[in-house]
């Protein structure tokens, strides 16, 4: 895989203001936030984007959002929050290595925006659709 | 913890297109899609925010994301996709028990739309809040 600003990063040839690391994470303050305490939380491994990471990582990413959730939110006096991870340029990822954003939403509204337009899901599709992703997944 | 809809689809009083399910978790179609394949995972424990997630809740879900992604990819044909969970009113959370949305990006632009204003992380600010939220991790 090439190299991104996070891979340089978690190699250590890029400085972080560093908030959490184990074996298989780092999580760094973002240096463009959306809001104070804007952290980005990325697997050590390699990996474009989040289907193609391991289930380790990935399991290992899951059991410290809590933790870093609850020391963001204690930091900053954020009550609401986001966390936030994009796949694909068309879904506005800006760097080719797999990362979570944590935004808190802060009083004065900074943080993420959202455009939210729901749809409906007829049965007859709901039905079709989630057998044959179930199916996919049973492969 | 109140009652809310999703715990009643955990307890089987409302019924779901469930596409996953494990000893800790829970994944169905949302029903009011922002795209084709828009799915919620969500633990079977109790919960109303991540930062209120047990670790091992927390994890079982990290695990199955990237199964569950390429799950979706393959049924749907989308390539790029968001994953958002959201804590907190202010922070769009519209029900009392922590879920992932994973929301294909389809090529009718039909997904999730966001509003980015990033702003900058002065030096000193950024060594300090770091500090901050790393001691509250620690503690």
């Amino acid at each position: 895989m090439a190299e991104t600003i996070f891979s340089r990063i978690i190699a250590g040839d890029i400085p972080c203001y560093r908030v959490y690391e184990d074996d298989r994470v780092l999580a760094f303050l973002d240096i463009n936030p959306l809001s104070r305490g804007h952290t980005l939380i990325v697997p050590k491994e390699a990996a474009e984007t989040l289907d193609q990471l391991s289930d380790e990582s990935a399991a290992a990413i899951g059991r410290c959002l809590p933790r870093i959730a609850r020391a963001v939110l204690a930091a900053t006096g954020a009550t609401s929050y986001n966390v936030l991870q994009n796949n694909g340029a068309a879904a506005h990822q800006a760097v080719a290595h797999v990362h979570f954003h944590l935004i808190p939403k802060q009083g004065d509204g900074a943080g993420l925006g959202m455009v939210w337009r729901p749809t409906d899901l007829p049965a007859a599709e709901g039905e079709k659709l989630a057998r044959e992703v179930a199916e996919k997944i049973a492969d």
